[in-house]
């Protein structure tokens, strides 16, 4: 064997070692799901006597006990029955519930709700200005720095909002509550010029932002809202969490209560984060 | 530039192009979210007035018409309320339905709902014996195919009993309803023997079925529900689409309403199937 030929054969059998010289198998995604590549964090507020809904929703989040002790079986129960609107705490828009004719809560795809995830953040103009909405130029300088929004992808719109959850009355801008409290009505939200750019220019499958609503709290036509479900592009209202996502990147799971002809429903909504 | 030299440089060049001379870089997970490195199967059955609840519960899936129509705004807008048990259609048990001090529902980790599936199919059992309780023979068979139960995944008991979703009677095993119904219930769940077994020998997160209940329909003192409940296990039931699961490989996210001291609740499930 000359000098060269042994030469060749030891870099051979190195590649043929590391696998160089076949094809390289196919990524272990089930990673994802022991947690071994990445981590997941929850994007969902809870339920109970202080989720915050719609100030003209005074029912709010209702949990009835059912059973609760010892049975007479011998074993402990516990149990419950509960009730809410559809549109309260982290929940889902279902297109329909602004446009006639798009999809019910139901018919949504996997596809709409499991993607990846687009975080947009306008917490230092939304912190200026409770009154902000997502404009254009936000999305184009986002793009501009981060490529074009994916087809099919998520976009979120972190304003910081979720931060005053606890507070009812900075959550909202307001501590009245019926009729009278919807004019007064302050929180950010998705402008319309940046809805109808997207439905023109992009293809998101949804939209999320942790602020009550899709259209900022001062609308009073929720153009956001018809414009982008006309598009029977879906809503996730009331997230948390968006600080821990990186702006491109990260999936989402979005998983809304499965209900048949429904308007929307309470989602719960986690994020994974690759490293 | 000799021959040999020249060869060496052209495979050098080969290798840094295919990234063979560099470390590889870590797999692409992202795929998992846009669908391109396998597919998600929904194993929720929806909530409607045809949803199945245990057979004491009579009042089931309430959905309540709150708007549907153009509104004086010129906009169209539907919206909905709901009302329900926790422990109907697909669904969560957390760990304190049955053991007192264990987890409520939205004390679950994702760890314990984010996980690796581990499918055991005992539906040619169940097809010819409605009152079938998993066995831990069924388990230690199937580990001897597929390897141990691995720490942490969610073990899903395939009993067939999805397809029988449509007609409640078959599904239940009785047509009556109220406390008279409860003795005639007939079908397969999760052996106190297997269930203790599981707490025993190894680690699992969840355990869930396409049955109403973790425990068969005869059972009268629920001794599954209290053997793996006990040990913070949670549970998935009526579950659908089992059959679209491999044994292993597949991941599973269950995604529950997040109900502050819940004893569980309306879960929406998926499965990953890579491929």
């Amino acid at each position: 064997m000359t000098r060269t030929t042994a030469a060749f054969a030891a870099m051979t059998s190195t590649l043929l070692a590391t696998g160089c010289l076949q094809d390289a198998p196919p990524p272990d995604h089930t990673a994802v799901f022991t947690g071994s590549a990445g981590a997941w964090v929850d994007l969902s507020h809870a339920f109970g006597p202080s989720t915050i809904y719609w100030p003209t929703d005074t029912a709010g989040f209702q949990l009835t006990e059912l059973a609760y002790g010892q049975t007479e079986g011998g074993y402990f129960y516990a149990s419950y029955s509960f009730a809410s609107a559809e549109h309260g705490g982290t929940h889902l828009d279902a297109p329909i519930h602004f446009a006639e004719g798009r999809m019910t809560a139901d018919e949504i795809p996997l596809s709409s709700l499991i993607t990846t995830a687009s975080v947009v953040d306008v917490s230092a103009a939304a912190g200026a200005d409770p009154d902000y909405q997502l404009a254009v130029e936000d999305l184009t300088a986002w793009e501009a720095e981060h490529g074009e929004l994916a087809d099919g992808t998520a976009l979120l719109v972190r304003t910081g909002w979720s931060s005053r959850w606890g507070d009812r009355t900075a959550y909202l801008g307001t501590d009245l509550t019926g009729p009278e409290a919807v004019p007064e009505l302050h929180f950010p939200g998705i402008g319309p010029e940046a809805a109808q750019w997207l439905v023109d220019n992009r293809n998101v499958a949804a939209v999320g932002l942790d602020t009550p609503s899709i259209d900022y709290g001062q609308s009073t036509d929720f153009r956001a809202h018809v414009i982008l479900y006309s598009a029977n592009i879906v809503g996730f209202e009331n997230l948390t969490n968006l600080d821990r996502l990186p702006p491109t990147g990260a999936g989402i799971v979005a998983l809304p209560m499965k209900i048949e002809g429904g308007s929307g429903g309470p989602l719960r909504v986690v994020g994974w984060v690759g490293g």
